[in-house]
């Protein structure tokens, strides 16, 4: 059994009997996999989930179990909480948050249907509160549900796209609502009578002679089975974060975060199994980082500088968007200076390093190392135009501007070797909207779909990352991918050719 | 013919019977592919070069002819010019360049054994004059042949290996020495007996049912020809920047950049036959991009400021360097501060605009719009160390520190919106440095090779280029696939398994 390797296909020649038979299999029961098994059931599907862990889940539910959603004027929580959200607006806001490679297509789809998702989602018996908590967090740690978890009153996204709390929670008191979210989804699968088969790896794809995906080789109870997928295989294993080989050749600059946000299965063995079939991958570059400086939030009021003395950021985007420029600045060493007034010890890295303390900008200045002069110009320059309650430099909204002027003053050390700065993967196979799996022509790979972190999905790009994105691309998108292979005409499935090539005589 | 895609391969089993045999099949006749076919005859293989132009050199031939080399004590010409250049240096230097991906492996083959390459280099006929250019150039105006050609000399490079020129220039007067060194290196390879069919599409891969390659079939005289490579295929088929498409879905920053760097053929089909068959793709979405701001070479005594009047770079950096962090600052928009005692016209963008000129730093500040005092604290700041002939923000090369305090003042528009960044991509497939194509596993693919920038090599952070690299990158590593290959015992590739899998019964 020590052949098979997900970078490898079996060919369908080389299987000697199908020893499970079904529809659509799923690999992965997380947040997209369960979605798509859902869906792929309700279309009419036999499914078959094959989930490496014990129980069901993913990474997704260690997660804090946020869903980004909105449009359509607004969801029933928004609408409840005083909130109007255009579809506008919200698609505008996705699209700068995918960056470079946003996908226009994929985030019209989501932008359209982010209301219907979340009413499907409830429709799942995923408990929403439905009450709005209003300020600057990481997670509730109430059980309250709706709250600002993106970048969307902070520039330069203000300036495009009217900004709305777009951050649903499930509900649970504290940290831990992503377990409830996979219990109701992961549920509603198996009780659709999906077959989910625990402890179960996956090894490799098989395809035909035409390259059409046909199953997958699965060890279960320790030995390998070949499970025939008549309708299609969908991928939904998760991202990379936590194969360390993976990350060191694809995304490099993520091994400055010592934190992997991952339930441990993030191997990257769908992404393989993709790429070993021909499948185009994009961003693979790319991932999520943070460092949540805050709560309390009243550290927003601080300001980043770098090793030059300089700003690099408004303070009040997301804390991840502040992450990833921290990242890249020189030796990815960066400060937060505040002063007595808004100093509270960081919630979530209660032991971060105070780098500097001084009864004036110019003690912190040379406790740093800057250049003379530096730190306390850019200090300055800040307050000068805080007083006034404006930032021509960064544009920080006017509710986060106040001099830094009240002694104490102090720098907090804010680089990846300080701490922790947590991390995923965001980069993925290339598909459709539909979880169509794309080659490198973009054309389709004939029985494979995607979704959730194996995909290039709706996040894409670690400046743009807003919290609850990556739940609302698995849940979304797994679903149409569920959907899309159950509806795969069987005939197309069988009559595939068993050979796409002609090749003319020379 | 249309059913062919390089997305796809065709498999053995179709293929009616062999039109041409022979022992290696190069895609593609430039820098790599003329090496690569070199050492492949040398090593006593049969070779057929495939060539979709009507003649040979790729985009090699548009280049400058610059070959990035040095190390083992120093080059014959490096040493003639006064230079040493130890491996050490030379290895350090390079894995600076080639950033969080950089591969170690391949720099230190690359560092040991570049002063054999430069020598063999010039057994195949390439002139070299061997003389030096001192000075800050993109490329001689003369037909000297040694110069500075990367960021050897500035800050954090030459913190941590001893600067020494490496760009080695084919002999030709201008611009176009790439002509001369493809010139000889196609001349070389045809006349030790490489078969070269121009005008000759590559269509797709061929594999057998073990996913190992066995040929190619290409499109030549209008007709589909099957080619049996019984040693392998290597792959030299360019980068893909002339491919919009693949550019779009691949590296979109590039965009950015409206000139491309392209003999015309670096439509990525190399890299999408790669995929086709399972191989991994590295650093898709790097690239080299440049707008050179100099000569004249004064200018480099200027200071960048972005829309926010700070600096970003030392500017005696590379200017490849220089043009990427130009791209991620805000809005893409950036300027240079000259005054008069610096100021003359761009030569290689002399159209550039002059976005601002005042008698005072104040007047050019508040012509650009600038917060105010934003741009004159800048230059108050750079001016006072500069003085002192220091640059603590960002450690400019002495020589090229001179307060700017000579009216009027002007600020040089530097934005891709403004002008024409050139660029080309540097990501690819992932190989060894014997130019075995690897799968997602990191395993290598059975019979299949790529070099130059159809692979991911040398090369693949756009900040940390130099003149030269890629042309070294090509013609060494092209050596090294055409020697792998041709070296491939042929008994593996007759032996080599029809199939791989032997499923165990579940």
């Amino acid at each position: 059994m020590s052949d098979y390797s997900p970078a490898r296909p079996c060919r369908l020649a080389d299987v000697p009997h199908w020893d499970i038979e079904t529809d659509v299999a799923v690999v992965g029961f997380g947040a997209a996999g369960s979605c798509a098994a859902i869906e792929a059931r309700q279309a009419g599907a036999e499914v078959d989930v094959f989930e490496i862990a014990a129980k069901g889940g993913g990474s997704a539910s260690w997660s804090g179990g946020e869903v980004y959603v909105g449009g359509s004027g607004g969801t029933s929580v928004q609408l409840e909480a005083g909130f109007t959200d255009a579809t506008d607006d919200f698609e505008r806001y996705l699209l700068m948050a995918g960056g470079p490679a946003a996908d226009a297509e994929r985030v019209a789809l989501y932008a359209k249907h982010g209301v219907e998702h979340f009413e499907w989602l409830k429709a799942q018996g995923v408990p929403f509160k439905g009450t709005y908590l209003p300020g600057k967090w990481i997670e509730p740690t109430t059980d309250d549900t709706l709250l600002w978890s993106g970048s969307e009153q902070a520039w330069p996204f203000c300036r495009h796209a009217a900004p709305a709390p777009r951050g649903h929670t499930v509900q649970y008191t504290g940290w831990g609502g992503g377990k409830v979210l996979m219990e109701r989804l992961c549920g509603r699968a198996e009780a659709l009578g999906a077959r989910v088969h625990y402890g179960a790896r996956t090894l490799c794809l098989i395809v035909d002679d035409s390259g059409a995906v046909r199953g997958v080789v699965v060890r279960l109870d320790g030995k390998a089975w070949c499970v025939s997928a008549r309708r299609g295989v969908i991928l939904c294993a998760g991202g990379f974060i936590a194969n360390q080989e993976m990350v060191k050749r694809f995304a490099p600059q993520a091994l400055d975060c010592k934190q992997q946000v991952t339930g441990g299965n993030d191997n990257g063995s769908g992404i393989r199994m993709g790429i070993s079939v021909g499948a185009a991958t994009l961003n693979m570059q790319e991932f999520f980082a943070t460092l949540p400086f805050f709560p309390p939030a009243s550290l927003v009021k601080g300001i980043f500088i770098n090793s030059r003395g300089q700003r690099f950021i408004n303070e009040d985007a997301y804390h991840g968007r502040v992450a990833h420029y921290v990242l890249r600045q020189p030796q990815g060493r960066a400060w937060l200076l505040v002063d007595n007034a808004i100093f509270g010890r960081p919630v979530i890295e209660p032991d971060i390093a105070i780098a500097a303390v001084g009864e004036s900008w110019e003690e912190v200045e040379q406790e740093l190392g800057l250049p003379e002069g530096a730190l306390q110009h850019c200090v300055e320059e800040f307050n000068r135009y805080a007083a006034k309650g404006e930032d021509p430099y960064f544009h920080k909204g006017a509710e986060w501007l106040r001099p830094l002027s009240e002694p104490p003053f102090a720098a907090i050390a804010y680089s990846p070797e300080d701490t922790n700065f947590h991390a995923f993967t965001l980069g993925g196979l290339a598909t459709l909207p539909s979880g169509e799996v794309l080659d490198a022509d973009g054309e389709p790979i004939v029985g494979l779909y995607a979704a959730g972190r194996t995909a290039c999905g709706l996040p894409r790009w670690g400046e743009g990352y807003s919290s609850g994105l990556s739940l609302g691309d698995s849940t979304f998108f797994g679903r149409h991918a569920g959907r899309t292979s159950a509806q795969r005409n069987s005939a197309q499935a069988i009559e595939a050719p068993t050979s796409g090539w002609q090749p003319a005589s020379g």
